[in-house]
């Protein structure tokens, strides 16, 4: 699971920071959170491709976090996209970008799914779910958890041999958790496999004040990355426009018990991040002011 | 009259160049001709201001040549705009651009008029007029001339010493063109002021295949920006696409007389400009491959 900021300014972009989006590469495939104007190119900047992205998340319908679909969608479709593409989002999310992505001379040569969720929904897929839960914006907002499913133990070779298991079909089927009789004796999965490897955690609070319902989504996960519009001197201020302050994004990471804290959406008057960071540190030491391009690999739990 | 490229690619980004944004200062006024995704923010990286944008003239609807309006609004209303915003654009501005302002939550604080222009029309302003005309591409799309009105010719002090007319009104109404009277004697202005001076003009193409319009309407232009998305060896897939090459540019500018050409919408494969220029310069010399941020101040003939 690697993760890439490619852009962590909110409101409108600045000369530093471009407006929030947050690609995710899990396998082969890329699931991007929010698609601010812009997110095209920041993917060509990027080392990651926009052809590998399959699922869009929008938080919300104001401006910085969806402009930059239509621009990505038709330049996928100028590349010679065919695969699927899935765009996830609040309520208004169909009517929405059916209309942007409809404007001009334009229509897509791929398949271009829209849904529209609800707090609590949940979106399962093979080796991950992803989870939406509303916040608390000044519009219709969602987080999302991405939970990778629990995968089996490891293979212990050791307790294979001793248990005399032939090498082959008999390993891979015990790895994939069944069970297999050899030579008349039950063997059941658990004899040769380590505990379950929970799966990797991560979850975006879209824009939001600070509020219970991150700190619920958000318990024990690998990654939280949390609006940090502004710092605590303006707490009223960030209050008043649905945000949350560095501090506030930092008292939530901490509620939650999370690994890591990435603070986003910063206003464009902060050209250095460092006031961010420092006040977030002093509440939660493993706070990061994301920055664009930042790269990080959510590892599993050893 | 100062221009400076935002964005001198086409059909898409590249980490090099953005899509066409060509942006004018003439007096306090910036007029902005197309406004693809990511304008606002080339804007933050120049040294002007996309709060002094008075007038936007969109060519035709392809994403890359609109798709930054809905940004570059509401950054201007989250940034306090009162004053008024007019966009021109081909048959289409009105339904495209009123639904493209409308989406999400957003209602701008601010008045917005929008206009759709013809082949051949002409809007008046104090100083300047801009004319749109139909060019050569595979959707409507406008070309537009901007063209500096005629001003009066240089005020002569020696001349008005000679005459005996009294420093002060007199001389500012003589500068206006009035004609005067001084102790009974008439003074008409021509008395005083030399060869009425030339407006500038500039043109742009929009997107096009090389075209009669276009030379017609860039006679004699100061500064002519053409179409020039790929080299003399893509030549047929240019038609097809109904863009221009280098050399057919240059053509244009030639047949045209133009002082000066320049060359965007470069397609994303050049990431080195050098082969369009090179190609363009055989056959017209002043021709430049404009780059993103390259500035050119378009003086008045001596």
């Amino acid at each position: 699971m690697h993760l890439i900021f490619l852009g962590t300014g909110g409101s409108w972009p600045c000369k530093e920071y471009n407006v929030p989006a947050i690609a995710v590469k899990i396998g082969s495939e890329i699931l991007l959170f929010d698609c601010g104007e812009g997110t095209q190119r920041q993917f060509m900047i990027s080392k990651f491709s926009f052809m590998q992205v399959s699922k869009i998340f929008i938080s919300h319908f104001h401006g910085d976090h969806f402009l930059g679909l239509p621009g990505l969608v038709q330049s996928m479709n100028l590349n010679n996209r065919t695969a699927d593409l899935a765009i996830y989002g609040p309520k208004g999310t169909i009517k929405t970008i059916s209309t942007l992505l409809d404007l001009g001379y334009f229509s897509a040569g791929f398949k271009i799914d829209l849904y529209e969720l609800n707090d609590n929904a949940r979106v399962n897929f093979d080796k991950y779910y992803v989870g939406a839960f509303s916040v608390d914006h000044d519009v219709p907002t969602l987080g999302y958890v991405l939970q990778e499913r629990t995968r089996a133990g490891k293979f212990n070779l050791d307790k294979a041999k001793a248990l005399d298991i032939p090498p082959g079909p008999f390993y891979r089927k015990l790895q994939q958790g069944k069970t297999i009789t050899v030579s008349g004796r039950v063997i059941t999965p658990d004899k040769v496999l380590g505990s379950p490897r929970p799966g990797r955690k991560l979850v975006y609070s879209g824009d939001t004040r600070p509020c219970d319902a991150v700190i619920k989504n958000a318990k024990s996960a690998n990654v939280l990355i949390h609006d940090a519009c502004l710092d605590s001197t303006l707490e009223q201020k960030a209050h008043i426009y649905g945000h949350s302050t560095a501090r506030q994004a930092a008292e939530v990471a901490k509620k939650a018990k999370v690994k890591m804290l990435f603070l986003i959406h910063h206003s464009p008057r902060y050209n250095d991040l460092t006031i961010l960071e420092e006040e977030a540190k002093e509440v939660f030491k493993r706070s990061i002011a994301a920055y664009d391009f930042l790269e990080y690999q959510i590892k599993h739990a050893k």
